[in-house]
């Protein structure tokens, strides 16, 4: 095999999206599966997800949620419950008509959110306050019938997320939960995937069907598209009265309960692959990477193999010990170039290099993934690898958040906002808080409100649209 | 809430299949879903399933599995390329027809099981032995229709499991990874859940639709019905002739690989509730037990309390050091004894009870689940839970293989074999090998050849149906 076999031929400047599928494939995070708009994750992708729902796992553990399962088909009655959200995924449902041969008389469908299904449960399980809160999350996929084009992670007919459901006894204990999720979910991407975000509030337009309000955290993707990260929403008593989800108080009164909602899904690896890959293939964060820090050993023909060897295992047995996720490439019969390639093309942070002048000088080559810096590091220093990596993966971050900041704009006036969005990034821009001007500036330029950032309410500016009494300051982009 | 309403009201002997419903559902471990067949698993019972993939990841990866995602729909020319397989599972299989409004031209299966998925990725995936062996395991559902009654974790329509797929350059290595999983599936069920199985063989009749062989192992339950407990297939060519997974030699001459694949289900958790469950409920095994030592301080009217509670505290925190799961019952206006019951009831290995006398005398009670035996523990003692926990894990193993023993007879005469049969039990008796006995033994007593041991290899026997020369002893029982 070539180097031309496996590299990526595109740029990630020049052809974004063909550079982004290369990446995907090549690197063998995903491949499409025989059915259109679906996806198959290989062990290197699924690791990824892995990891971020390991560190979930834990944060939601510490704010007292417990993991189920609920099953993938709901009767379309149930669907029919709450009348906007089903209008909402109707158009989009995959619907299973026959088992065998035998033909289902309340047609069944495939997961695509769960509130109508896990409602149904909380309903029979709640009597009394004592009962709450309640808060399980799902790990599972959801189904949403795409007509575009299959986008790895991005855009595909069925996903892996977690979806959230809490039930409280008041609205404030509910409204402070979906906060909780939504900081857990900003401080697991940015510290894992160092990846920057924008929390704040959807706007009446985005809000998820069915919900009082949609808070949500946005980043901004290196095309200048923006990419909604993850949900978190209070739905008020909009699901627990159609559900009847309700407890009885302390005084023994009954009352329709409080819910809240939230999911993040695998786009974060699609937007992890976006942010850090380069033109040599992906570009890992450390903690996320299956494999942190790979070892290839050199030498020719086999000179210098008996001194090289042992130094190898000697160092991944010291990483291994630090808890650091060793490979070592022994690969016969390929040059080391096709190896540096090769893991450069799977993004591992960290790569040693070892042969025989190295182990004369008593020190190893090691090339950092993201800048691909080279130096040496002595035998004595091995273990400070634990600390270059934990600065890899800050360097990440903040590289990423410079990128961030370098395509974020404040704008006053509608036509500098008509030509700077065709530039893409994040704009900022006042608005009246109406619906028609959303409406009129997605028409007329294709950005919608990402997010109304926490702390952007503004009364002192006018609205770029209709130049009335501006109420906030929310980021206008094209997204994905 | 009154004891009645918790309690089971059966008892496993007098009606060991209503005493099964009682214990999961008010225990709080699953619970049916608004469609018939299927069930929602509530947190106490999804994490035993997360205990156990836990588990079984860290033996799979030892081994070189690794984890992967593969979609849930399979288009039906796809799951018709392996003919017996195909017909095996189609009578049971969820059809998506439509999408939206709009019907979908090839009908869409919900997996009833990826061989057919995975193996058309793995194709593509594999070009040289370079890339074998290529071992992925997968933590999904499956669906298969069920008629019979829904009985949770033990027949239902759409399960958890995960089902394993390798790839071999060899028949030898191959057949050696069926026994590996084998061994892994054995060892992990005996160790984690207390459950002894025995393993070998399927017969022909009973294997994998699709496999050359079937190995399985197999546990006896209390009702003397015999629980297939996982399975580890020998596929041979069969699937990677017609999904053309190939590889090229070291002599770069192409051949079919040579494949495994296998599976263990939440019935797992099924047989679990069965062996060791008693008429108060579950009683759960330490190690996947989500609390495995409850602590309930005792006072009245607030008397003592200021002695207890910190007490209680400093317990919880030097059994927590210990990696111990802990769980203070400070429910205020529940009564002790309700609080016994209650965590009786949910099979909490160990309960360690505290009030003002026993701070005097400085130890606690323990009072131990499975054998409900009582007894006092000093403060200075505290940290020998950890081994009493471990005692109490290797008992129940103790007691259930035990109890396996005494449901195993030897038969050697098919009047004594009908008439054991209706105790039920395992039913070790002499066989020729032939479906046709086979066929006539299930014909006539309800029972089937569960699993041919292995090392039961026999020819000096008779079969008990025919009388002509035996090959093996099989264990014959009527299954779930």
């Amino acid at each position: 095999m070539s180097k031309e076999d496996i590299g990526i031929t595109v740029t990630k400047k020049d052809d974004f999206s063909e550079w982004y599928t290369q990446v995907v494939l090549k690197a063998k995070l995903a491949d499409y599966a025989p059915v259109k708009g679906l996806i198959v994750l290989r062990p290197d992708g699924y690791s990824i997800w892995e990891s971020l729902r390991s560190t979930f796992d834990k944060k939601f553990a510490k704010n007292g949620i417990r993991n189920g399962f609920l099953p993938i088909l709901i009767p379309e009655s149930l669907l029919g419950k709450e009348q906007k959200h089903f209008a909402g995924f109707n158009p989009e449902v995959f619907w299973v008509t026959h088992s065998g041969t035998n033909e289902i008389g309340d047609k069944l469908a495939l997961r695509p959110t769960s509130e109508t299904l896990a409602y149904t449960m909380y309903a029979k399980w709640i009597q009394s306050w004592r009962d709450l809160p309640l808060k399980i999350n799902f790990w599972n996929t959801a189904l949403r019938a795409e007509i575009k084009a299959t986008k790895p992670f991005l855009r595909t007919s069925e996903f892996l997320w977690q979806e959230g459901h809490t039930v409280h006894t008041s609205q404030e204990e509910a409204e402070e939960e979906v906060i909780k999720i939504l900081e857990i979910y900003k401080n697991s991407v940015e510290e894992e995937l160092a990846i920057p975000v924008t929390v704040g509030k959807k706007s009446e337009k985005e809000k998820f069907v069915g919900a009082v309000y949609t808070t949500t955290m946005e980043s901004i993707m290196p095309d200048g598209k923006a990419l909604q990260m993850g949900t978190s929403h209070f739905l008020g008593q909009n699901f627990s009265k159609p559900f009847e989800v309700k407890f009885a108080d302390k005084d023994n009164v009954e009352h329709f309960a409080w819910q809240t909602s939230w999911g993040v899904s695998w786009r974060l690896i699609g937007a992890m692959i976006m942010v850090h890959g380069d033109d040599k293939g992906l570009v890992l964060p450390p903690k996320v990477a299956p494999i942190q820090v790979v070892i290839v050993p050199i030498y020719k023909n086999d000179e210098g193999k008996e001194k090289v060897l042992p130094k190898v295992e000697e160092i991944k047995n010291k990483l291994e010990l630090k808890e650091i996720r060793v490979h070592v490439d022994n690969r016969e019969g390929l040059s080391p170039g096709y190896k540096f390639n090769d893991w450069e093309l799977k993004g591992v942070p960290l790569r040693i290099e070892i042969g025989p002048k190295d182990i004369e000088k008593e020190s190893v080559v090691i090339a950092k993934r993201y800048n691909c810096e080279k130096t040496n590091l002595n035998f004595t220093d091995i273990e400070r690898i634990v600390i270059i990596l934990e600065e890899i993966q800050k360097e990440m971050l903040k590289n990423a958040q410079e990128q961030s900041k370098k395509n974020s704009i404040n704008i006053s006036d509608y036509s500098e906002f008509k030509s700077k969005i065709e530039g893409g990034g994040f704009l900022n821009a006042p608005w009246c808080g109406k619906s028609k001007c959303e409406e009129k500036i997605k028409e007329e330029t294709g950005a919608d409100i990402r997010v109304i950032p926490f702390g952007s309410e503004n009364l002192n500016l006018k609205c770029i649209y209709c130049q009335e009494q501006s109420q906030s300051i929310p980021i206008f982009a094209r997204g994905y």
